[in-house]
């Protein structure tokens, strides 16, 4: 592929009403990575954001130039993994609102995709993360599909997560250390956890 | 994101002097999201295809357009997902090439990842089709690894992977059955194979 040199890749904004990704210091997004990198770098764990789906319409494969696409919706979370050979898949959402998270934020192909990895025994959840209290939240899939079954409304509400998920901390470094959690599922689940 | 009606996707055709999309039946790829595709509705597996990274540089997000946008280099292997429990993560690579495989045709990052995946116990391997001889070998990552640091060649011989690797039989439904193999792999590494 061929790179032409001094191009610079714009800072991608994303927009929607639900999402937001201004805020005080760095978004969900960016957090997730540079934990997933020191999980990385330390040997923990080997967790990536997939690539956004995009649609090709017009390529010049002589130059590797895009020239038109799409942005195609994700039929499948936004990362997985491997942690201590367990399999491990979620999605992360940002919300500004104030009563609870939205669930027109997670699509009804996601949604389908974490009933099959919750059916196959893989360590599936949200991390949902409240900007307006800057509260970030890990929740189980069993948990998710368990309100999703036996609710109407379209919104999950906060204390739904205080009272069934986990409440991640904010660290200096990982920033989000979602596998301290993910070590208490696997001890509830497990008993004690295998080691890699 | 905004679907102007009427546009069609332009089939994809990669070329690479190492890689051919050209054949008899269905390509490598095709064979594979058919199958994995199978799996999923089987509830057998969930186990995809990464979307294609993208380096994207103009867009016009009002009518979810990329305007300029560059293939990028993947990180890591092109199909990972669950089975049984376990993470499985995997290359796949065509070569017209009649003396073996061109480990040109794996990125250094690739290796890297599949050095790590190895490391953490995940299944991990590379589908590699031989055009020439319609063959379809699965090679599991501790021996590609173990080729890669005990030799200077730039490509791995198809004695090789007649030795060390497990042919794949061509059938029609689903096309390349490698989960059949993976059956073998962890009964020889655990006994009895955890149920889901």
């Amino acid at each position: 592929m061929n790179y032409p040199g001094g191009i610079k890749t714009k800072k991608i904004v994303k927009t929607n009403k639900n999402i937001s990704y201004k805020n005080r210091g760095m978004n969900l997004e960016d957090d997730l990575n540079s934990t997933n990198n020191y999980y990385k770098d330390k040997g923990i764990a080997y967790i990536y954001k997939k690539p956004t789906p995009i649609k090709l319409v017009k390529v010049d494969y002589k130059k590797g130039k895009i020239e038109e696409a799409y942005f195609d919706s994700p039929s499948t979370t936004d990362y997985n993994g491997i942690y201590k050979g367990y399999y491990i898949d979620f999605e992360a959402k940002e919300t500004e609102n104030i009563k609870g998270f939205p669930l027109i934020n997670i699509h009804k192909h996601q949604i389908e995709h974490i009933r099959n990895i919750n059916k196959e025994n893989g360590i599936c959840f949200l991390i949902v993360r409240f900007t307006k209290y800057n509260k970030t939240y890990l929740l189980e899939s069993k948990d998710f599909i368990d309100y999703l079954d036996n609710n109407k409304k379209s919104v999950i509400p906060i204390s739904y997560f205080d009272e069934k998920g986990y409440n991640i901390k904010d660290k200096f470094i990982p920033r989000v250390d979602y596998l301290e959690i993910i070590n208490n599922i696997l001890e509830v689940r497990y008993g004690k956890t295998k080691e890699s």
